[in-house]
């Protein structure tokens, strides 16, 4: 874990912190970070199966857990009026799911968190609002790097579901004056994410492969480039977004300056392993339609008005991803493969 | 009711059409004229009691009525499978009722229509569809007259739900390969309009206080600038994109050249009735913040692709309009006042 900073303690100590989705894989980082803050935490967290929540990953920080939809939150109303911090992370990012059961995707992603909105308003809330979207409301790049200026044209049910959601943040906060700032996240890895499945994006998928000693799967060429962003940065930036008040109503991009093609991600992670291989296989039925190609985040917007800048290179925050599953899991990838 | 041409006769007669919200305004109008022309229509309608559904709409039509949300098309395939052409309808258009349960909102706009799209995919349907989605999608008009490349920024929930909904069907056009037209309809007037309570438009709402001989009331100074098409000309566009091949996957805006003022409008509406009077008012609590401003509409992509423009000017609509209303709630207007 990065350096936790004096600026953060002093933001969030002794402050109400209400993380939805606190259990699944950036929630938890997120609550072990403000807990270790001195942040009073509380977490409303849905315990969907395939999303990958889960009480032990945030154990040592020990906040108060709500287990329910947030879309039911209404029944949680001082909690809501309390908070002097919402990071509302609640939602499923797979893709594929939400072509697999669209309406499921746009219940969980837009009516969940439209109705949480509600509860806001209606409890009184005021709490500065953090709303973790994802780049996949872009679509298929017109241009490189993507800015915040960039057509919004998303080619799959969950990035439509995504971007109606992130219109409801920012129409509660300009009708009901919600304090609101929205993340577009790019493709972020590092402790506590779920690794089953195929459904969650990619990286989830390649450190599982290597964590098992198996072959890293691309799909056709693996020239289409991404930036990966470790989940302490990503944490950084909401930590940041929520403090910042010029911030308010204003949507960011969340990425890494350094952008690699699926092939040199692959390379640089059986680097790290020490050893392993790389398989090319032909896309599967339905997932090309759904691919974006390339993708580069511009996040100059964020580093100016946030003061904000990723600290931690692919190589080493895989290093550190790595040893997290090696130490949970038992011995070194590469000498299992051996 | 407008000539009927040829064209349609040829294109319709004996073509099972599916109106979806078919009992409604624009609906109900469709079907007559696609009864007129010979079709097999069915209509599926909610008959929700504030969106204005009446089987009396249609009664002369005798078309197929099932009463049924949307969202249970599924259990209707051999219909979907069967359709040559669906004209999809249903939906609640009021901007303030979105505000006052906004999650209803959603789920008619953009729940339901998802869900109907899954119903057309899982049952085979090849059919011509459009969409009919409206101008709230662009919010506050950033330069006028508004285009289809203008950003959209919907400032209310509804305008939000039915953008979701446009996506969803240009996103089974691509996936799915469904052939859909999406039209977004500038402000609609004519017979068989729900005139009852304040939350669908303006343009009822002065229908309705001309009708009843009081004066027409306008927030504000009325110096909003607004399109207004009579519903026979929003069928002939509807009609035209179902029937171009070029129209496939696009998006375009249905509106009327001729632009006035709400005052001018109002004080148009009270020449054709032969009296009556104008009362302004301040806005009232929450109405303005979801006000847009002038708006009108540059609907020459529609009219080079489709070869549709408007026929019917302001004028002559309103006394078609109040003439229906006069026929059907009895004396003239002017009358009634004296």
């Amino acid at each position: 874990m990065a350096d936790l900073p004096e600026l953060t303690t002093r933001s969030f100590a002794g402050k109400n912190c209400l993380v939805t989705g606190g259990l699944g894989f950036i929630g938890s980082n997120l609550v072990l970070r403000l807990a270790e803050a001195g942040a009073r935490v509380s977490v409303i967290d849905s315990l969907e199966p395939r999303h990958g929540g889960d009480v032990r990953n945030v154990e040592t920080a020990d906040p108060q857990i709500i287990i329910d939809d947030i879309a039911n939150a209404a029944g949680h109303s001082k909690l809501l009026f309390d908070a002097d911090f919402v990071f509302n992370l609640a939602g499923q990012v797979s893709h594929t799911d939400s072509m697999k059961d669209p309406v499921g995707d746009l219940d969980i992603n837009a009516r969940s968190q439209l109705a949480f909105l509600e509860a806001l308003r209606h409890a009184g809330a005021r709490a500065r609002t953090v709303f973790a979207s994802t780049r996949q409301v872009y679509g298929r790049p017109l241009y490189l790097p993507v800015d915040e200026s960039h057509p919004v044209q998303p080619i799959d049910v969950n990035g439509i579901s995504k971007l109606a959601a992130e219109r409801f943040h920012q129409l509660y906060g300009e009708t009901y004056g919600l304090p609101v700032s929205v993340l577009r996240l790019s493709n972020v890895y590092g402790p506590r994410q779920r690794l089953e499945g195929d459904h969650q994006g990619f990286l989830p998928v390649f450190v599982r492969h290597v964590r098992d000693g198996e072959p890293i799967v691309l799909f056709g060429d693996g020239s289409q480039e991404r930036d990966c962003l470790y989940v302490d940065d990503a944490v950084n930036a909401m930590l940041a977004a929520a403090t910042e008040p010029s911030a308010v109503g204003e949507t960011l991009n969340i990425g890494h300056p350094e952008y690699m093609t699926l092939r040199e991600i692959a390379e640089t992670m059986l680097r790290v392993a020490g050893g392993g291989e790389i398989q090319s296989v032909p896309w599967p039925a339905g997932e090309e339609c759904i691919s974006i190609g390339s993708y580069r985040t511009d996040m100059s917007k964020a580093e100016t008005m946030l003061g904000w800048k990723p600290d931690v290179s692919f190589e080493e925050g895989m290093e550190r991803t790595l040893s997290h599953y090696q130490a949970r899991y038992g011995p070194a990838i590469a000498t299992a493969q051996a």
